[in-house]
């Protein structure tokens, strides 16, 4: 069970209000790679996990992941708390009103004029958050790669953001958010390589040789070698041979009960188009000029 | 640009209709692990990628994925012909047709009635493919670790599926598709290590120390340590002790304009709550009995 | 800031594996009436409140809701484990696999296949949670109603689903997260009526006498007169009177510059229709029977 | 402005309960070819319509096809009516209850248990509605084509649903429906070509020769000829000749600014892959075995 | 049925073209709080409705909510006009369209590239409307309870376009439109009442003493008492003494048959973390340094 | 199977970095009348299709597509790379970043901070890709219907980016594929016109009369009459005339068993309105001034 502290995990001073940049900020509270997606990907695995190291580990940092959902919302919050209330109380005329949020930019209108300034869960385009961003299955070694991969991808979300801030306190609250993520990122690293093996991810082995070769299907300038397609890793094909690889014909068939091969031979009948066929078309009459 | 062959890669033999088993196939159609993700993924990320190696490999790769949609998506088709046949030309009695659909299970009557029995761009649940399954976001470091964790997840889908299928044309084309996500992962794996160095991603350094901290919040039975919280490569620090971590007071506060800051006190006293003013509600009326 | 303790609010014992069951329960984890919904409404509105008292409240109940997110998460993958174990090993046939994948019913295929078993957020027919269900707006006296009325939708789905559970341990845990949704509506109705005034809800006055009409838009068989449209409360008006009510001529008309007048001519003219011109068309050809 | 009559345009007499079948009737109310998606496809077109002829057009069957709304969702709530009743009172116990909606089938355990057995805006699926499924775009001569596109296909879904019905008053209500889809169909077709010309739509010209070019792509065996690629109204080429057809080198290149040009390069060094580095990676080392 | 006259409810009277405007006005026409959602949300309850009081309310307001559409989306219209016109007509130089639509901003581009300037259903960001956004239940103690919390809403956000609305027309009909968001939630009050008890909702009882008790699960600065939790009406728990309420041990737990059993340990042993085993992982070597 | 050429079926010139312009162009990309929605609309209606000509067909425009989608994401990816690697290396100072970000407009800030620049799979105001642009039902009178129709919007979609783009190499590179959606609609014609008949679509006949009634449901000013609704080709029913057209009394009516409709009645009574109860309700108390 939870339990909450109203002081932050990390005191956040905004230096003025700036909805634009307050909209911005949305990407990492209600966009894909933002904290509501961290803190409930590691939750819901949490849930459904037997082992108990990476179940305590996954509670230990979906629960960080909420605090910190709560420092960006704030982040949100103080950035457009004066416009919230200039907007809330129409304290100025509406020309002046319009301007400011029109000036704003970044759809920050979205955020004032539908979430009256609130944090949204939305991204900064106004997407709304969609479970879709989640993509736990269920296998650690698969779900602890994804992580893996989610966190290095907040970094970034991160750094950019600060790459675009100004302001000192806003500055310093992402630097600690994003540091965090490095953490994170250390700690499923570390989770991953606890279980043995840990590649490839399930039960049933491949089906040999298919999972040494490298398919070449992209040609024509620029095609390229490295370890990624090299001989000493994998048996090197070329794409344009246009053969299936199992040997067969390449077709795709199914056998059909009596009726069931009459009814498809029956609609194939009725919807058969006729090479012959060459008649004038609603493109043709459409087409023609008025006189 | 893009060319195709008629013959698929894998040939796909089917023993006979099942509209059920049909719709667990589309998870590999449209659904979050898919081949259409898989495909949208590289070949989106490598538009904007300026190395060749890369660039090459995802193109490779992703025009391979195309391949495999057109392998699952024949697979669902051949699974629903004779049934899209008997419903498109009615030819048994309503109550029977109403039974089969009915009786099929696992969604298979979104295919039926509203696709025609055809491969849709939905999960087995009927869930529409949205983008939000791709999580690309241009820094190579991340996108690739994003793509080795995506086939990791389709390594993992296929298995399952595997494990419920007897058809034993489709569990040959099942294995081969399983097997060629095995071999993308190891290429994926093999380019993000040709990157040096790829970690942390990115490129500002974290905040010291707190790259370095493990955060205990989830205390009571079941706490546990291990690598990835060890005190070898962590500080473990105890979440219950509700301070900000940065020294400050755990606030968010923002500076306002004078006009600001009148528009916000206007807003706080019009829709001030008053703790003294405790009067009977809609509940309590509500509540009331009917004399 | 969150901590977490690993001990659940209620214990929950489950008395066999049932993934029909607990596909059910998913409504009220990842559904639009679910925990999530709750936590996330509470706990964004919270951030961006400035009255202390009401900020307090959305704190508890935000944090209470995660906690009952928990419980029915939990729920959740203790009805699923036997039947996730079964398929993560494919201990049993193909055929017996698929036979309890298809018998299961409730959409539970998509819960085993794509999600492994997991506490998945979506709703029991697999559609994916949304920001969409959240309707906070950021003005308390429309956000405490809003409040009041999710949580008397949530307290009838939990009803709905003690109306079908038979495992005692589950039901129990129904019955205690039901009987919170009573609570918390209860503290959202005092919080309102702790504003003064709180209706209508905003600044801006209606415009009279508009805010006293009803307007019997639908009539014939069955138009009935009650409370809700009394001539005591409101004007009654006869809505087959096609007339606008500002006393107007009903129409739309906007004021062009001469460009853009121009322009919408040229459009207008490019597009015209003529009621003269009666052409066979794409459907009278394609009507024409097969000689 | 609307006004409405409690009788509906076509009576409703259903013989019994049965809440599979009314999960059916959900794809023509809120699925993508249904009816609110026709009334709002059309409405909206009319709103910003200049042509008079088009705009009452379009105003009279998004009317109808709000009473069509209203004969499809009274099906399915009088198909529901006696699941919603027993669940929504517990009369019977849990067990009982719980198997009739595990039984019923066709997702009809979510309209029951989220809805209560209400008409939702959802498919047979679950899926939600969504405005994705409207495709108009302001032009009255795609317009037009996709009202002709969009009547054929709910013709369609009618008539498969009454394939699969055997309540003779639903039957009929849905052959009334499926009609005057026919009906729709043919009164867009007639306006569409009012327009003179209405092909091509819009106002540049095509570029030539390229609208007479007809690209064979896709190659291999079932390589076919007919009037859509005929040598009479195309020039046929042979897509596997991979060259850019403005005979330019098929190359994308953007001229960048220094500074752009300079960050650009640092953000390719930084990120490069060299090929010759071929590191052990995660894979490699997750791939080995417990000793 | 449906019946409708050309003329709208209000006039609309706009003063000139304003794409801009335009784009905001979408979130009462395609938003979460417009008018779409409103009517969709009282049409689908009233088909589902037995009450015939209830049921003829709801359908004069859903069909009075449609007529609201239309004035709102020939408002947009209106706006958009000017711009429409010149966009299709390509009537000025490709650098002024592109300055204008540029220079517009609030997300109009959108309506124009996409929409051809006609009224689409997405909020003012370009957000599809989802059907999520409606949350009947099919329980009339809470879908009026919904009522009441959505008309207040929309109330608000009529309230913030006014705000930021210069031209008298537009006003005058979003002033009246709001008013009427009054009155229906004053009709919608009144008919909760006629219902007796209407709380708590539904016919389960809720478990004692849970029905009363206030946990205090957000402590720190700032914790506040009030009738919302005050000893009056609440048993006042602390949240921090992290014990299951049920008296339990907090744990979750589920019986499994013996070859269930049998394979979740089989599958927990294949997955298992060793805690011991610290092995360098993919950011371990990925975090060396280019030599 | 496909394969892939690095060269561009078109080459791309693109004069300068635009990000504004480049995310106007995402509308072709990943917006609804994009080249994805147009690859996926046919490659999915191949798969099932069972006539051999317009199997061919669809493959060969299918690819095309994809080879389109290559084009307009290479412009895109072309007229982002000056900014990504700005904003990726942080070379210049934030403010300056911020400026540049919030000056460009069109939303464009989404696609730099979350997608870094690349090519995404979303519409010009970020809402993402969805399967649900896609209206393929597996009836080819119908899907044929739909290509045509969509073909003719993606003309006007690539008319409007060329009205409002400079730069002459992506003009360019736009009309050509502005032109290649005229010739597709042509080969959609002819193969809708190959067969024989094609309207009505399917099997079942329309129900008579109601397939030559057109109902003039919209009256007032502007009822026009036009070949759409003429005496000559349809009969004109006045829909102010409310009465069901079956000559029934347009109920809903349903057979209940007796414990349904006891547990029906038991419902009705639990939530009756009194119309006789007239309250005191929450708005009455709520709308009491503070004294």
């Amino acid at each position: 069970m939870f339990s909450h502290n109203k002081r932050l995990q990390y005191s956040v001073r905004v230096s003025e209000c700036n909805p634009a940049l307050a909209n911005l900020m949305l990407e990492q509270f209600g966009g894909p790679q933002g904290e509501l997606a961290a803190a409930m990907r590691y939750f819901t695995q949490a849930l459904a996990e037997e082992d108990p190291g990476r179940k305590d580990m996954l509670l230990d940092i979906a629960t960080e992941e909420l605090s910190h959902l709560e420092v960006i919302g704030s982040i949100v919050a103080m950035l457009n708390k004066g416009a919230k209330g200039e907007l809330a109380e129409g304290v100025a005329a509406e020309a002046e009103l319009f301007r400011s949020l029109q000036g704003a930019g970044n759809d920050s209108h979205v955020t004032q004029l539908l979430y009256g300034g609130g944090p949204a869960l939305t991204n900064s385009g106004g997407q709304l958050w969609t479970a879709g961003y989640i993509d736990s299955i269920g296998e650690p070694t698969c779900d602890l790669r994804s992580n893996i991969a989610a966190e290095a991808r907040a970094k970034i979300v991160y750094e950019r953001l600060i790459n675009v801030t100004t302001d000192p306190g806003v500055r310093d609250a992402l630097g600690f958010l994003m540091t965090r993520e490095v953490s994170h990122q250390k700690s499923f690293e570390k989770a991953l390589y606890a279980i043995e093996p840990n590649f490839p991810p399930g039960k049933l082995p491949p089906m040999e040789p298919f999972d040494k070769v490298y398919v070449d299907t992209s040609q024509g300038p620029g095609n390229m070698r490295g370890p990624w397609n090299s001989d000493e890793h994998f048996e090197y094909v070329d794409g344009k041979d246009a053969r299936a690889v199992d040997g067969g014909d390449g077709q795709a068939s199914v056998e059909l009960s009596t009726p069931q091969a009459q009814a498809v031979e029956a609609m194939a009948r009725r919807t058969a188009s006729d090479p012959e066929r060459d008649r004038p078309t609603g493109a043709d009459i459409g087409g023609e000029k008025k006189r």
